[in-house]
């Protein structure tokens, strides 16, 4: 099948890359590549077509879609703590862009799958215990009032019935690759700490509980997307179940051959409480899906940034 | 109390603006005002400060802000069928003016209530039976998705404690003074082809159904909002009981003093199929409202429409 990734050198969207090829399909990866340079791709160089374009430009992005079936969409611009004080760059890139992008694909394609990368730890904003999709959401950052309104439009490009679409609200991501100077993503922020010798900053207390998700885990499911084609859905994607900070400390603790220290601090204003996803539907479309083990991946991606780090130096 | 009314020379706007008047409050209406003309206000002419701006300026927001300690929001570019073919001007010109309308608020002003006029017809999407506050909102045309995420952001700028806000998803206003050539107000444009030998045109069937309200009733529970300013709310405000519009041809039938033919045509994309709200929260700040009758406010209307026309034959 022709897929096209847009983000697909990034995070996530370089373990997407990897499943979607690894099943045997003919991907293109739509990114920004500086001299025809990847970031996380290098080891699938000659096995995907590289796509360098603009996604706020409407040209590109119709003719990277030519001839595609299914298209993730796995770009942001921003993350919860960089639209805290600019509500603008939310609509004006995430938001703005989506919708041309959504609009290119149900006017000129004949028929053709959106999967969406959503935000399960944003777009419900504060609730307790379990959240499923059914729950109200009530996003309180504009990053996840973003989300919720690219999703909205999303389905609404579907009454254009050459389109459908899933959408995946994820929670919180972790693995090799993940950006590590980023205000997103908990763990790869405290491995760098360690790795160079700084405090780890640990804001919230054992309220603070986290749906992590080993990045891989989420690549693998969100590729099944491609044998749905004529179906649509939202779906959580998380592990099921949560783990407080003060946890995921001893856990680093446990994991981690580096001595380190921490300080606790208070939550900030765009951090959310509690988050764990209720995956009970996603597990309706794979009930045969096996997850990683947190702590082995954990170890694995301490591992990994530990080599990083020493071919750099 | 010194109180703004964004869109107050408008339909709904205007009836806010009388009502605040009779309760002893220092309005200023902001709106378009080519060569000081209002639409709706001439009445009132004397009791009130008439500001000429622009939504879209954030210097008019400004400048008109200054000293206000609530402001009503009830502008909007946009109805569901305009919206349908076009999200980008629902991106540009309500959500992105309303985003920075409310920063010049949380930034600017000392303590301020925010009133919005949102939409119960059209933030929660097609459901069955009464729709209370927490139904999972699934807006489908960008009409609705624009009006949640303005609701959306207007939450989000409370982190900044100097804001308090309402939030009214109202059913389908109707009354003197709507607007009789534009799609929304099915009231007002079946009154107008009365008036001018038209056939009626009844889009959907016996299971279209609305929820009907009085303009004035609408007008009198949101100037309620200055009585609570350290609060914040999201009320649907309907009438509680839903009509069908077969139901509505038939009070049409006993109240209008004109012959007049009807087609029923199929529900059109942007419609809605049922929409009845259930009030029990508003009910709860106001227990002793008591709403206007239907059948005799819509002959009211009818008279007042007759009347108008009579004027400028």
């Amino acid at each position: 099948m022709n897929i096209l990734v847009l983000g697909g050198d990034g995070f996530l969207g370089s373990y997407i890359v990897e499943n979607l090829v690894r099943t045997g399909h003919e991907v293109t990866v739509f990114d920004r590549f500086p001299f025809g340079v990847t970031r996380n791709l290098e080891h699938l160089h000659g096995n995907i077509r590289l796509f360098s374009g603009e996604f706020a430009n409407r040209e590109d992005i119709s003719k990277a879609m030519e001839g595609q079936e299914v298209v993730y969409h796995c770009i942001s611009a921003t993350n919860p703590a960089s639209s805290w004080n600019d509500p603008f760059i939310e609509i004006d890139e995430n938001v703005r862009h989506s919708i041309q992008f959504f609009e290119i694909v149900a006017q000129k394609v004949r028929k053709c799958k959106v999967v969406y990368l959503s935000s399960g730890g944003t777009v419900y904003g504060r609730h307790e215990g379990l959240i499923n999709e059914g729950t109200v959401p009530k996003p309180f950052s504009p990053y996840g009032i973003g989300k919720l309104t690219i999703e909205h439009f999303l389905n609404y490009y579907q009454h254009n019935e050459r389109l459908t679409a899933d959408i995946y609200r994820i929670g919180n991501a972790f693995g090799p690759r993940q950006p590590m100077h980023c205000p997103q993503g908990v763990i790869a922020k405290w491995m760098d700490s360690i790795l160079n010798g700084k405090e780890l900053l640990v804001y919230g207390d054992s309220m603070t509980v986290r749906d992590y998700i080993y990045v891989n885990d989420i690549a693998r499911i969100v590729s099944q997307s491609v044998d749905r084609l004529a179906n649509s859905g939202t779906y959580n994607v998380g592990s099921g179940y949560g783990i407080s900070i003060t946890e995921l400390l001893e856990t680093f603790q446990r994991v981690v051959d580096h001595p380190f220290t921490h300080r606790l601090l208070p939550r900030r204003e765009f951090d959310n409480v509690s988050v764990v996803l209720d995956i009970s539907r996603l597990l309706g479309q794979c009930p045969e899906f096996i997850f990683s083990d947190f702590q082995e991946k954990l170890s694995e991606t301490w591992n990994y940034v530990k080599q990083k780090k020493g071919e750099t130096i």
